[in-house]
């Protein structure tokens, strides 16, 4: 069997760089970790189980010392539940352990904390796709299963950003022509995946 | 245009019946409540917009006094935010209400409490559509846009909730072979739907 890795790459403009929030108010004070939360649950629970082929980095670019790139792997991430406290709680966990002067170190059970930039980590990863309502039919596209999928929170990415994506040869792929939340479209993303068994 | 009319409903075995519950602990103390707050996401939100043609009905079966049922209709619902504290506290305010003894009453902007059952709910509705593993692929059968779709929680329907189900004619439709979150099927089944222009 050949085992593929899904990759899922949420920027997050406005979530906080600092173990200082409340999980009680993720959306106001924490710069919308809800958002950051949701797609975490979203990427890897399946019911009763998680996706141990995936990997899910939110690139935190809120203050105080943007950027933190925290790193969620399906196989190895232990006391993770689907609420968004949970999530938001291994997130904290991983500020309050901070991110090492080079690379990236484990948190809590597959939970990792870097320095890494955007640019840096899409020059790291493989054939990347970004989900775009102006890309081509998701539907109608070759996939391999070992794509990257890079969403944005409640801002767009902005052109810089793009751009980065642009240097690495993106594909822009679209899942219609409704504007959705960026937890919704890795919901739809991992559902065409698996009808395709890969 | 053909105006239509999507309609989930979520029963929700153990959530709780009764206004006093934290809001800090939607998992544990209120009955798996998160899991119902994810569902009212994920049926009524587009980006930046709320989807108008759905009705949500989360049947509440814990303790003390179940059932109760709290309706959020997509074209008039007001102060619902993304995150699951926001329609936990919507429904809590339903709640504190309480339902009246006979139809419902709005709690707050299109949010409704009653006493229905279950049985009762699904017999008010048209066609319904359960969602089940072992049903007909979704992507291959008809839907006219105005199903009803009926989900569970983290535990099955019991045998006399699939009777009612039975007796109604619902017709079971699957997602596919692995087993998700209620909350994942109603991103689904909305992007199907979405995708069909229905």
């Amino acid at each position: 069997m050949i085992v593929h890795m899904r990759t899922f790459v949420i920027v997050a403009h406005k979530a906080v760089t600092t173990p200082k929030f409340s999980l009680n108010d993720l959306p106001g004070g924490a710069g919308r970790m809800d958002i950051i939360a949701r797609c975490i649950n979203a990427s890897l629970f399946l019911s009763h189980d998680l996706r141990r082929d995936v990997d899910t980095y939110a690139v935190l670019l809120g203050d105080p010392s943007p950027p933190v790139t925290v790193r969620f792997n399906g196989e190895k991430v232990r006391y993770l539940s689907p609420d968004e406290r949970s999530a938001a709680a291994l997130i904290k966990k991983a500020l309050e352990k901070g991110a090492p002067a080079t690379g990236e170190e484990e948190s809590t059970p597959g939970v990792y904390i870097s320095k890494r930039s955007f640019a840096d980590l899409v020059d790291s990863l493989g054939s990347i796709v970004y989900l775009h309502e102006d890309g081509e039919d998701i539907r109608n596209i070759e996939l391999t299963g070992d794509e990257a999928y890079v969403l944005s929170d409640h801002q767009n990415l902005t052109p810089e950003e793009e751009a980065v994506l642009e240097k690495k040869g993106a594909r822009k792929v679209s899942l219609g022509k409704k504007l959705y939340h960026a937890d919704h479209c890795i919901v739809m993303a991992n559902h065409e995946l698996d009808l395709r068994n890969i």
